[in-house]
C-alpha cells in the first residue's frame, strides 16, 4: 500500500528543547499528533475540529505510539516532516512519521489509531467502528 | 482579608527547563493552575473534578494571569509555593503566587478567577455568577 | 514610539487545549514567546539561535509576563497575532501581543524583557547590559 | 533479570488533559520522563542534576520511546507508576514503565536509554560510554 503522504516543515522553538539543548522527546509525540490531525484535513478535506461532526465519530484515538530517536533536533533547526498512512485495517489504521533536519532522518515514528464511535452501552466510553470506505480509500491514497 | 493559603513542595523536572536551564516560563502558570486546583480542593472539602457537580458551575476559568520572574529556578530545585486568596468580589476573585527557592522569592504570581456557570442565551458559553456565601467564608477563611 | 510591529497566523492544536476545550492558559505564553523569538529575527535580521553569539549576550530572559483572556480560543480557530515593541529603556524593553480569533481580541499580553549578558562576578549568573544603539534604532522601527 | 524497580503516585492534572478530557499523549511521555530521573536517584543515591558531575556523563539520553494506551487516564484520576529496569546492556538500557489507575493497567511503556559521554572528537555531540560495574549493579538491583 502506499498510502497518503501529509508533508510541513516548521521550525524548532525554544520552548521545545531542554537544557540539552536539544527537542525535549515529548515534544516530537505533539509534532506527530499535530501532523495526523494536518493530515486527516489534508486527505479527507475535512478540518479536523469537524472530523467528528462529518464523520460521527467521538475521535480517532491513539491506542500506541512510538519514536526512535537517531540524531539530535536542536533551537532553531528547521525540520522537515512527513507522516504517511503505512497501515490500515477495518477500524484502525498507522501513521508512519519522519522528521528531517536538512537531509539527516532526525526522527522515526509510529502512530496506531483508532476510528472510535460512542459506545452503544456507556455514551461516557468509546468503542472502534467500520471506517467509511469513502475514508478508506482516501487513506489509502488509491 | 487573610484569606485561604494552601502550601505544596515540589521538584522542578528536567522537562520543565529550557535551554539556559531554567524552567521555561509558561510551566510557570502550570504550576499556578495547578495549585490553584489543589487550593480549593483544600479549602472547600471538594476534589478538582467534582467542582463543576457540586457547585453547579462550568468552572473557574482565569480572566487574567501575570507573573514577575525574580530569580531563576533550575532542574533539581525543591520549591515551596504559597498560594494566597487575596481578594474576593461578588462572583471573581485573585489568587497570589509565590514560588520559593530556600528562602529566596523567585517567582510572583496573580491569577484572576471568575465563578462561572452556562450562560442562559447559549449553552455553548460561560458567564459569571455569584460565588456562594459558603464558598466565600472558606476562601474568606474566616 | 512606534515600535517595531510582527505579525503571524497560525491555527489552535488539539494539544494546545484542554478539556474545556479551548486553550490552556500557560499555552498563550509559549505563543508569547515564540512570537517575540521571530520578532526579534523580523526587527534584528538575525536568527534567534544565533542571537547570543552576534550580540555577545546570553540571552533575552523575561523578567515578568501578563496577560488578559477576554475570548476564548478553541481548537481548529485560526489565529492572528500581533507583536509590538511597545516600550525601550537602556537594557530592558517590552513587548505587547495581541491574539485575534477573527476581529475578536481574544488575548493581550505583555512580556517585561532584558537584554543579559554574563555577570562579571559569576558566569553561571546574568546582567542587564545595555541595549547596543543598532538594536535600539530597529526595535523602535524608526 | 529482575531490575530495580521505582513506584511513584500522583494525580492527572487539568492542565495534562486534552479536550477529550483525557491526559494528551505526550504528557505520558513526560512522566516517563519524571519517573526514570527519580528511579535513577533512588537506585543511584544521586539527585538527576548531579548525575553527570558524579558520573562524568553528558547524560542519559532517550534513543526511542513507546507507549500503549490501553484505558484512558482522566482530570482527578490518581494514578500509581512502576518503573522498572527491564534489559542492561554494556552502555544503554530499558525502562518499562506501567501505568496503574486504581487496578486496571491504563498504559505500558518502555524508554530505551544510552550512558552517554562526550565525544572525544567533538565535544558538541554525545558518545555511547561503558555503564560503571557499581552502576550496573545497582540498577540491576542485585
Amino acid at each position: 500500500m502506499s498510502g497518503f503522504v501529509y508533508r510541513r516543515r516548521f521550525a524548532i522553538e525554544w520552548g521545545h528543547c531542554d537544557p540539552a539543548g536539544i527537542v525535549f522527546n515529548s515534544r516530537f509525540f505533539e509534532f506527530f499528533d499535530r501532523s495526523a490531525w494536518l493530515m486527516f484535513e489534508a486527505a479527507l478535506g475535512v478540518p479536523p475540529h469537524e472530523l467528528s461532526k462529518v464523520y460521527d465519530i467521538v475521535g480517532i484515538p491513539l491506542v500506541g505510539s512510538e519514536a526512535k530517536f537517531l540524531y539530535p533536533c536542536s533551537f532553531g533547526d528547521i525540520v522537515d516532516t512527513e507522516s504517511r498512512v503505512s497501515e490500515i485495517r477495518r477500524s484502525s489504521f498507522e501513521v508512519a512519521h519522519k522528521i528531517f533536519v536538512g537531509d539527516t532522518l532526525a526522527v522515526e515514528g509510529l502512530e496506531k489509531r483508532v476510528w472510535a464511535g460512542k459506545h452503544p452501552d456507556d455514551p461516557s466510553r468509546m468503542k472502534a467502528k467500520a471506517i467509511p470506505d469513502e475514508v478508506l480509500v482516501k487513506l489509502r491514497n488509491e
